[in-house]
Order: C-alpha cells, then sequence, then structure tokens
C-alpha cells in the first residue's frame, strides 16, 4: 500500500512509497498514458529505460476496443501489452462524458452509444468496476461523474452527490484480495464548500488512494491551486493522493508543494508529436527550488533549427538526445517522418520523468 | 574492397566479404531503405540489432531537403542521421524518372523541379557525384537513364549509350582516395543485346562493383531472370554485383543462384506498415534449399488474428516476436497506434536479414 517516508519542513510536498501488485513506485510520481494499452510510438522496454514505473491506461478505449473477450483471453492488459510495471486504468467516466456523442446520465449510469459497432452501453460503476477487474490494473478509478469548466453550482452539487453514491457501489464490487487497489474521486468544480462535503464524503467511504478530479477542464490555474490545496489539506496524510489529469511542468511543481503524490497528463507525449519539446534551462541559478522558468519549450519544426547540430536538451542524457541532433529532429518532422515522433516522445517523457526524479531528490534534501 | 571467399558447386551463388570506409560486409546481402536518412520507424541502434550491415539512402530525397549546405555542416549522412555502418546512395536518377513532375532529359543531365520549392534543377552526372560525395556514402552509384516497363527497343538503346557516356563523366569525378566506391549500373531493359553491350561497355569503363538496373519495373520476373543471368555471367567475379529494387523473398533466393551479392527493396517496410508481414513456414522439409513456399504472407489486420495470442512469427526471435502477440499488433493496427508500424517494421527486416544469414550459411554448407 502506501507508505509516508518524509514531509517537507517548508511545503506540504511529501516523499512516500506505493506498493502495488506490480511492484514499488515512488512518490511523487508522473504516469506516462498508454491510452489504447501502448504509449504512442515507445515500446515498454522504452519506457522501462526511461524510468517509468507506472503507466495509465484508458478503461473506455480498452472496453470499445480490443474488448474484455479478447483481455480475458491475453489475460491481464499487463500480458496483453507486455509491461510488467504498475497500470493505473480510469473508470471510463471521464471519456463518456467528453468524447461519447450521445450520452444519458441517470442514477444506474451514463447510457452512450459505441463509436465503434453504435451499439448502446450503460456504464455503470458495477460495469467500471468489472471492466477493470478484467484489464487486472493495479490501481482502479471509481466512476465519477465528471463536470466541466464552467459549470453552475447546482449542477456541481449534483455530481457531487452522484459520485457519493457511486462512489459506495464500486466498493462494494472491490475485491479485496490486496491485488487491486480502489482509488475515490472527489470533485465539486471551483465551489470550496462542494469540495469539501465530496472530500468528506468520498474519504468517509474509505479508499486506498484519493484523487481530485474535475480539473485541468479549463478553469483559471488559481482556482485549480486553491482547489487542491483545500481538498488535500482534509485528506488522510497515509493515503496517496492524485490529482488527474494535470498538466505542465510548473503546475506539477505546485500541485506537489501543496501535497500532491501522483500525476498524468498527455501533454508531453501529444506535444512531443507535433514537434514541441520541453527543454531544460542551462546554467539556471536556485536550480533546485524550481524557482522562475526553469524549462522551455522548443518547436522543433521552427527553421531556426535547422542548423542547429546541438543535442535537443543539452542537459539531457536520453536516447534522443545522446544520439540525435535539432538538425536531424527538424528533418524528420519537415518530412513527416515516423522516427520523428518517438524520438520527441523519449525526450518529452525523458524530461517529465526526470524532472519527478529531481523533485523527489529535492524534497529528500529539505529544499522544496 | 571485394573479396570472393566462395563459390557454389551446385549454382552461381557466391559467399564473399565487401569492405567499405564503415566496415565488412558479408555478402549476399540485403540493404534497408532509408529514403530520406531514417528507415521508417527505426533507429539506427534498432537496424544494428537486427543485424543490419549497411543501408541504402535516396540521393534526390536528400538533395532536396535537408540540402547539401546542412548535409556539409553535418558533416555526412552518417553523422547526421547517427548510423555508423555502412551506406549505400542511389544517384537521384531512378526518383527523377519516377517521381518528379516535369522533367526533360538531354545529354547534358536531367532537368527537374524540385517538389519542395518548385525551382529547376538540373542533374548532371558531375552533381550526382558530388552530392554523394557531400553525403559521404560509401557506395556511390552512377547516374544513369532508366528505363521503364514496356520500353521500345529504340529508346532502351539510347538509354544504355547514354548511361555508357554518362559513366565515363562519373567516374571522371570520382575521387580515388579509397574512401567511397563507385559503382556502375547495366541497363537495357529486357532486351538481351542491349544488356550484353551495356554490360560490356560499363565494364570496360571500370567500377568498384556492378548494378543491375531497370528490372522490378514490371517486366515478368522470367524475363528479369534471364536478364540478370545474362549479365551476371558477364561479370568479374571478382566484383560485387547488386541487383537494384528487387524484391520478394523467392526472387533475391533465385538471384542469389544467378550469381547476384546485394539487394536492396522496399517492401519489408512498406509492407509492414500497412500490416503485411513475412513469416517462416513451420516444420517445413528441405528447409535449406529454400524449395517452395518457405514463407508466408500473413495480413495481421484480417479479423481471424484478433484472438491469436501466438508470436507473429513462431520461428523468429526478434524484438516483436519475443514480446508481443499477434491479437495485440492487430489491436495496435486496428487503432492506428504508430508502435504498429514499428514493431511490424522490426519482423519484416528481421525476416529478411535473417534470410540473407540462411542464404550465406546454405552457400558456406554447400546446398545453395
Amino acid at each position: 500500500m502506501f507508505r509516508l517516508i518524509k514531509k517537507s519542513a517548508i511545503s506540504r510536498a511529501r516523499l512516500g512509497k506505493l506498493t502495488t501488485a506490480h511492484g514499488v513506485v515512488r512518490t511523487p510520481f508522473f504516469m506516462p498514458i498508454a491510452t489504447r494499452g501502448a504509449v504512442k510510438c515507445l515500446s515498454p522496454e522504452e519506457l522501462t529505460g526511461l524510468g517509468a514505473q507506472i503507466i495509465l491506461a484508458n478503461t473506455y478505449h480498452l472496453f470499445l476496443r480490443p474488448g474484455l473477450e479478447i483481455m480475458g483471453k491475453a489475460g491481464s492488459l499487463h500480458e496483453f501489452m507486455g509491461w510488467s510495471k504498475s497500470i493505473l486504468t480510469d473508470s471510463g467516466g471521464y471519456q463518456v462524458f467528453s468524447l461519447a456523442r450521445t450520452r444519458k446520465i441517470n442514477e444506474q449510469g451514463v447510457e452512450f452509444r459505441s463509436e465503434i459497432d453504435g451499439r448502446k452501453i450503460m456504464l455503470t460503476p458495477e460495469l467500471a468496476m468489472e471492466i477493470q477487474q478484467s484489464l487486472g490494473s493495479d490501481i482502479m478509478m471509481i466512476l465519477d461523474e465528471c463536470t466541466g469548466h464552467p459549470t453552475d453550482y447546482r449542477k456541481a452539487a449534483l455530481a457531487v452527490d452522484r459520485t457519493s453514491r457511486w462512489a459506495e457501489r464500486c466498493k462494494k464490487r472491490h475485491l479485496k484480495n490486496g491485488e487491486q487497489l480502489l482509488f475515490g474521486i472527489i470533485q465539486g468544480s471551483v465551489f470550496p464548500d462542494l469540495r469539501l462535503k465530496s472530500a468528506m464524503e468520498i474519504t468517509a467511504i474509505g479508499f486506498d488512494g484519493y484523487a481530485i478530479g474535475g480539473l485541468a477542464v479549463g478553469e483559471p490555474i488559481k482556482k485549480a491551486y486553491r482547489m487542491i490545496e483545500l481538498v488535500a489539506g482534509k485528506l488522510d496524510q497515509n493515503k496517496p493522493r492524485y490529482l488527474m489529469g494535470m498538466g505542465k511542468p510548473e503546475q506539477i511543481v505546485q500541485a506537489v508543494k501543496l501535497g500532491i503524490d501522483m500525476f498524468d497528463c498527455v501533454i508531453p507525449t501529444r506535444n512531443a508529436r507535433h514537434g514541441l519539446l520541453y527543454v531544460n534551462k542551462k546554467n539556471r541559478k536556485s536550480k533546485a527550488e524550481f524557482d522562475g522558468a526553469f524549462y522551455q519549450e522548443l518547436h522543433i519544426t521552427n527553421a531556426r533549427y535547422r542548423n542547429d547540430f546541438r543535442p535537443l536538451d543539452e542537459t539531457c542524457s536520453c536516447f534522443a538526445c545522446r544520439n540525435f541532433s535539432r538538425a536531424y529532429l527538424r528533418h524528420l518532422f519537415a518530412n513527416n517522418e515516423p522516427l520523428s515522433q518517438r524520438l520527441a516522445s523519449i525526450h518529452n517523457l525523458a524530461f517529465y520523468l526526470g524532472l519527478m526524479e529531481k523533485i523527489r531528490g529535492t524534497i529528500k534534501s529539505g529544499k522544496l
């Protein structure tokens, strides 16, 4: 389970160890996104080499394709995709709310049409659990009702209540064999009293960890930080805390300071595929504290890199930076060579996973 | 240079060693295609792991982009793409003839419009040499006049004559510092007397090796074999022989038996990207002799593989076959996951490079 190793004296940052059925994961950590059972362009071997300890896969996509029958025959998602470390799966709720064209929500669950074959599917809390059990993920998430931004107070309040009732139903279906952890999700949009209410209700039910959902959906970042601070302050310090879907490097640093342990975000890999690289600033003062701009975004498709034979990031020792120049990567992007997306993805994940390692080191040395 | 090690007693197959500025290449060999300075989806490290000894890059594409200025700054194509083994470059002629929308041929060279910026470019034998010298390839090819299929006799005869004159001009520009080998190309379409004439003229000029061009352009395969047999019989046995752009596995075996040492073909990697896998037949009798159908084409996108948890090829130990099932690869293709193309490319190149290794072993043991 989770062991808290250290609490910072100068912020709410924490160091910990989360033990799953597939190993120990040091917190705070970042999860690369393997939506359909593959981190785009990368092999499991490369992910391990980059220091990934755990990845996130999407229940919604994997339920629609390949589906539970094939997943059952494979044994688990780990077996299917050849990944032997930990996997967290979302509940599918977020995708139903954001992707499915027609959806109806009622107390039973969310009904939507499959984008593959058009059939109607009713995603209930029980089905969300069943799918995640079939996937064999190490960390399962409850089915929650996600609200976007902006949302009016009344709708956000109803979503909080429904999320609590669904959380109860998920917990009832949680097999207590110690193989899969189950995390609750706290909703409440940007309304402090709803966030507090949700935190109270979800923690009262009791889960292996707690996620803050419904942020990174378009709200001002300061409001997001306020909600994180508020909620994190109410959570059991001996349970891991997961901020869903956020974010940029500086947002991760800020959320760590507010007591968050777990992150996922699509931007390092998605932006990589569009040629946007995260690059550490050279020769920074007070590097350890992540003050000011500690990195920059490098648009490798820009013509200025045609003749730039430096590594992508002069401070980085990832496979892409050790072996290739900016000029070469730009050439690959200019010609739509598929290797371009792969090299950029490797670097951006090296940046993110390296950032988490630095964050852990800086908490350890008492400077964050 | 080239050292002939063994001649088969039962066919014209040969074993040899070709030494370039970047190492020793055992013949017969196959060159994966790195059109724009990258084998699609794969890193140089993976190619080395697959046993690739030499790759082929396209002068035409690299001349248009990134161009000679950037290549000059990189130092060489090897440096630019991070590949430390041998590289063969074509002369660009084939692409000008097959890709450029408007082209005019005269004695000086071929004029075409750049597909990048529309400017007119006159590709002369001298420029073809200059570009390849700038790329720093280990094996350069002369600029030839390529004929398609069908071609009338008169046109084919003119192309043979022009190719001989251009070959002379290329040879004049060949720097004799021993760093770059230069190969002549024999044309003549499917006309035996023209092939013989071309072989005589090109060998009279004298090159480090000889290529048979203008085949694999749509002619019946039996005619191609007849031309190969005819031409190979006229070539100096102490020079390597390269059959350009061919071919399927059984065609490679057949051409080896006719005395060919070097091959390139786009099909293992291009077909891989469309989900067509080359798979060894299991439990074959007389495997060594490559009789009958020694492999099969597996269309991994076919629904029958949804539930097939066997490796892609049960006889193969490549990275893709060791780690992933047909069901998983099919899932990746069904979802347009970029990892699909990479895994399929790895396997198909493992098949082709493994085929060449088997061919060398079978010649060595006197069975081919």
